[in-house]
């Protein structure tokens, strides 16, 4: 089940990131009595749990300034917000508050205490559906308490939260009226892109950067069959390779140097002649697993994920369909929904709905959709980063925008080292959200 | 309590119109094996039930002409089906496929069977956003199993059912590509329109008809307060005046006459001089429970509804403040949510959610957020409606439509009688959806 391990793990958000959490970002933290089920009323469903949410005020100048909503998804909200630099840089710039929401199930927004990962009863409760109606109730009941009734809001999101981000525009267009969706794989459902995009643009991003390099990678995998625990180490090395593709930014974060693909290149081929191809890629990992030298040695199980809340939004909503092909760098795979059902049944005794993201959300021809419907979502998509094929790549009437970098590099803080086409991005977004909030009050 | 009954029971369709049930119409029946939760994962959810649908494909031509789906509301789909008239009306015009949906918990649609009101536990899953989920759910399936994916669909609905296929456009318009929302008070909730408006309108009727029958009624109930019953004659009065004026219709249906406010107003300015007011306004409720003028006396207790369908919508989502003011022709009665929801408690044992249809399906500012957002929405309002105040009455570039008929007149079968501005009401709105599907195509 490796492979399975591995799409589930593929979305998450950089795992330490020490400039944005040195920012010791000032935000105050509070608590909302969130409904658990808002589309049933059977006895459970009112009950209230303390949802958390991060307020930043410095900035917000009147009652009708700009609220920027952050779309909190799989990870502790005051992790995301410290890998959201943007926002807290930008605030100025729109007197905006800044309000960051906790998702259901995720950090402290546990409905039922330590209870809540014990058994489907209390799992049932954790869907995108509840998450996004939990952003409207919180918002709505804000904007009262504040009297802020008139006051614009624009949600923002990344990777998941990016998706929640689109869809909340979508679904909710009376609360929010832009949206700022970074690096959303909304198309990574069903049918509608083909599924081995994710795994042949990874691959891409090694072969564009040296064909040896890539040659190497995808020879590996013979070799490794010899190894004790193979399937262990292809997990192992998988993580490496794609998470270092998504992450291949221009500048460093705390675990990976810039452009951390180039560097494991350089490994892999800077190798004399004989050496064996296991030791080159395993040389490789290390920028991943090793970046400070001082690991001695590894424990290839480690990258396996634990199951944890995104495990079970990939066994319930969020089944994305990927396969390795032939063409790619990685050990061939094709995806099997039996595979995921049984293994979703066998772990959590729960059967997936693969059909119903594109039922709930659409996905299939959605710029005609968007075209006759939507507006003020901004899709960015960075052209290193492999998700981008899962989000939007055509364009419409609603601005889509490619910019160079890798996954949701433009929500992060700015940097003195950010290069300029990072630099104009942001400048672009900027200047369209103004141009909402300008739209907005006339 | 006849003051919320009776709001309860406004929105109800007419109970009878021979000429449309003696259509015989031509359908068939299916049954869907429909999810019984779609937002949650808990053991309950995923428990199926049979969903009731009709369909007429005498005119369907091929996989990609156009879907109208009747989107069922709070009656037997086969009773409304029979109301919906104008749907086999245009099926050839179209050559559409008919596709009536029932709503869950209506009809046969229910998904415990007779134990279906018998407690909270059942009936908790009874809410609009799971009827809107069943139906995205049904047709995405329908359209695959008849390889009909490229389909527009087209959703219609009326009262009710109208507020639901408009919803059904804003939140799904992946699947819906345009809808019509026949007398849908889509605004009669929250403090969005002015409360006491719809009985303002329904004393306006009278006023418009006769002055003297307009004084007449709001004489009435002072001297009714000195009755036996006088609560429980007050309520059948108001149920007669309220919906004779939704149901003032320019044809017959099989309780009423032409225009029946006129031939109330007849009644009780007809009488000499000298004549009770009781007697009078006695005599005019008769044209509305004794039409057929065989009825011996009345049971004023049949006028309060039985606990029923709209009753836990309207004790759940669907709280629409009304009040009667001083200036209509009924007794005043102040909406005090308190009471609302005290009796709520005691019937149903149910917290209602008085915000949460303009949280999840907004209303404020409406017009500015379709201006920016929707598309392809007729909103067609009789001038004669009381419950036109509920709906949309600015012009915006969604299609707002404004005709000389009463409640959900446009959706009856087409009779030989109709006058002009009716045919042409139904001409326009042929029209627009034409334009929608040639859009749709281009």
């Amino acid at each position: 089940m490796s492979g399975l391990v591995q799409i589930m793990a593929n979305i998450r958000l950089p795992t330490a990131d020490a400039y944005a959490a040195s920012l010791n970002l000032p935000y105050t933290t509070h608590y909302f009595p969130q409904i658990l089920d808002h589309f049933t009323f059977t006895p459970n469903s009112s009950k209230l749990f303390p949802q958390r949410y991060l307020i930043n005020s410095t900035f917000w100048s009147s009652s009708s300034s700009p609220i920027f909503v952050y779309a909190g998804a799989e990870d502790d909200i005051t992790w995301l917000a410290y890998n959201s630099g943007f926002l807290f840089d930008i605030a100025p710039i729109f007197n905006a508050l800044l309000v960051f929401i906790e998702h259901r199930f995720y950090g402290e927004s546990l409905p039922f205490g330590e209870d809540s990962y014990t058994s489907i009863d209390n799992l049932g409760y954790f869907t995108s559906t509840q998450a996004l109606a939990d952003y409207a109730v919180l918002i709505r009941s804000l904007k009262h308490n504040l009297s802020a009734e008139a006051a614009p809001v624009v949600v923002f999101g990344a990777s998941y939260g990016g998706m929640l981000a689109a869809w909340f525009r979508l679904k909710y267009p009376h609360i929010a009226m832009g949206a700022l969706a970074s690096s959303a794989p909304i198309l990574q459902f069903d049918k509608i892109v083909p599924w081995t995009g994710f795994y042949d643009a990874v691959s891409q991003s090694y072969k564009d950067e040296s064909m040896n390099c890539f040659e190497v990678i995808k020879g590996c995998w013979d070799k490794l069959m010899e190894l004790q625990s193979a399937s262990l180490v292809e997990g192992w090395l998988n993580t490496a390779f794609v998470s270092t593709a998504m992450y291949d930014y221009p500048v460093p974060v705390a675990f990976l140097p810039t452009y951390p693909v180039k560097q494991m290149c350089r490994i892999i081929d800077g190798f004399p002649n004989g050496t064996s191809t296991l030791d080159k890629v395993f040389a490789a990992a290390s920028v991943y697993y090793n970046s400070s030298g001082t690991e001695q040695c590894f424990d290839f199980a480690s990258a396996s994920l634990p199951l944890n809340g995104w495990s079970w939004q990939a066994c319930t909503e969020m089944v994305m369909p990927m396969s390795r092909s032939n063409e790619s760098m990685f050990l061939p795979y094709a995806y099997d929904y039996k595979q995921r059902e049984a293994y979703c049944k066998s772990i959590f005794g729960v059967q997936p709905r693969p059909h119903w993201i594109t039922t709930e959300y659409g996905g299939y021809r959605i710029e005609h959709v968007l075209e006759r419907f939507g507006s003020n979502i901004i899709f960015s998509n960075g052209m290193r980063d492999p998700w981008r094929q899962g989000g939007l790549i055509k364009i419409f009437i609603n601005i889509f925008s490619f910019f160079l970098g890798a996954h949701v590099l433009d929500l992060f803080a700015t940097t003195k080292n950010d290069p300029k086409w990072l630099i104009e991005q942001r400048e672009n977004e900027i200047e369209i959200i103004k141009g909402w909030i300008n739209q907005y009050f006339a």
